[in-house]
């Protein structure tokens, strides 16, 4: 398939073309530059939705149900789960089967995991690109799930419209941990599994954490209660996202906010194209492996195998 | 302060000299790299053990727990937490304070939080050298411990010489969630909080997950139970990660692994060094930013703009 039927299937919202689209993506393909480029042309449409929170607060439920509810009202809904990767045999792709399941096929809902981060970086920059591809592609609502709560993970969830940050009764500490790296990014807040004991303690911790923290912009993310398992709150839910996504749209930061997703972009993709121009230069990895050996056996150090390397 | 003088301290393993070192490599101070070059020389006697797990599971307290076993035993232990970075404010502080007055100020104890990632990147690369500082000053033991379970946390995790992951009883799809990311990094497994219900049924889904995966190595991760916040199991903890230690270090994968880790690392810097270079060329800053405003407003792509930024 060319370029440009791969790129027309894909503004018909095709399935496969969108999968194959993300797949060049995220294996960093030669056309992708030029696939991307047109693909951002189509884009701005979709509502997108970040969802982040500890593992074990209910987000993969809490998205089903989400997912479920717009796909009921007639959207087509895009789900992205990125998966903490795993170092060896390249992570999660178990998500995608259990998901399948509960959703149903359906050419309305495209479910996709992203794991891997290569050598060459760049799991933030591929899931922005498969946001921005599903985008062009007609897709309403486009749900980027994190299963981790790592700098990469807040660093993708930034860039939705929309950021939720899940949590559940009872997580006492964990409030204090997780709080430095994601209340922050949090523009809705939801307690997840509410028939919990200590959901009323949990809310008033939450809450005094949010007094505390005044936004640049005066937003005052709202707290939803939520059974994801019952279906409860998401109607509530589904309010407080929209009424965050036209706050913001109609607010002035908006355009600055949108200039620095931008710029995060574009040193995302500068880093990784500097890299991936030097290790497509003759011999590069043979002279990686030559050095990292000789810092293994102590014959050099990695400050001046740097060196070494630029020369 | 001259390097040389920093250095001399360094190497007599002054706090004050560390905590100055790891600042410098930390900020990416034009003197870290000399620095680092001499650090390189004298690493190699630390025991390094690297901590991940789910928010909650009680990382910080089996941490504390573990470093006042070793500072007993005589020995000096520096504590890196890694905390998932705040995009705003600039991460964590909290960390340090808490355990402060927990293990006392004792010249034996150095801790130090590790938060923001700039712009450049760096805050896998920058903890690994903060490693190298704390071995090259005569730290004995040094444990480094993860906030989230993201991939930077995979990542820094994987250079450690003995790698935990710590996970509580009830955890349930938990295990499911986090197995693909972390479980494989697991050289010993600890079960905190073990006079919670649940812990049995923990256990034998632990087992029966660590049957399916072979180790290339054939090493079968132990997998001990802890109460870290009553000091129990932390004696039983040693001993794994005693074994294991002498495990590896006699393998024949040890270079390999050590080479392995050695690439990583210069990959980090390289990609670091390249986009520093190309930042602190006059000018740069205007484009990125004015390209970034270009792009928010649709008046350019970032495949293009990179294209220009490039040329």
């Amino acid at each position: 398939m060319t370029n440009a039927e791969l790129l027309e299937k894909l503004f018909e919202g095709n399935p496969r073309a969108v999968a194959r689209a993300i797949t060049k993506v995220e294996n960093g393909a030669e056309s992708a530059s030029d696939i991307m480029k047109e693909v951002f042309l189509k884009t701005g449409n979709a509502t997108v939705i970040g969802i982040t929170g500890a593992p074990g607060a209910g987000k993969s439920s809490l998205v089903d149900k989400l997912a479920m509810f717009y796909k009921n009202r007639g959207e087509k809904i895009g789900i992205i789960a990125v998966d903490p990767s795993s170092p060896f045999s390249g992570g999660a792709i178990l998500g995608d089967r259990i998901r399948m399941s509960a959703l149903g096929v359906d050419k309305n809902v495209f479910i996709r995991s992203m794991a891997t981060r290569g050598n060459l970086g760049g799991l933030s920059r591929s899931t922005v690109d498969a946001v921005a591809i599903l985008d062009a592609a007609g897709f309403n609502k486009i749900i980027v799930e994190t299963v981790g709560v790592g700098q990469d993970e807040v660093e993708i969830v930034k860039t939705a419209d929309v950021s939720i940050v899940v949590l559940v009764p009872g997580m006492g500490d964990d409030i204090q941990a997780i709080k430095a790296g994601i209340m922050e990014i949090g523009d809705v807040f939801v307690i997840n599994k509410a028939d919990r004991e200590g959901v009323l303690r949990t809310e008033k911790e939450l809450e005094a954490l949010l007094t505390l923290a005044m936004r640049p912009d005066f937003w005052n993310p709202p707290i939803i209660k939520t059974i994801a398992t019952e279906n409860k709150g998401i109607e509530e839910l589904d309010v407080a996202i929209t009424s965050y996504n036209e706050f913001q749209k109609s607010g002035k930061g908006s355009l600055e906010r949108r200039s620095q997703i931008a710029k995060w972009r574009l040193l995302e993709l500068v880093r990784e194209r500097l890299l991936s121009d030097l290790m497509s230069k003759n011999g590069t990895a043979e002279i990686f492996d030559k050095l990292a050996l000789e810092i293994a056996e102590k014959k050099t150090n990695p400050y001046s195998a740097v060196e070494e390397i630029l020369k």
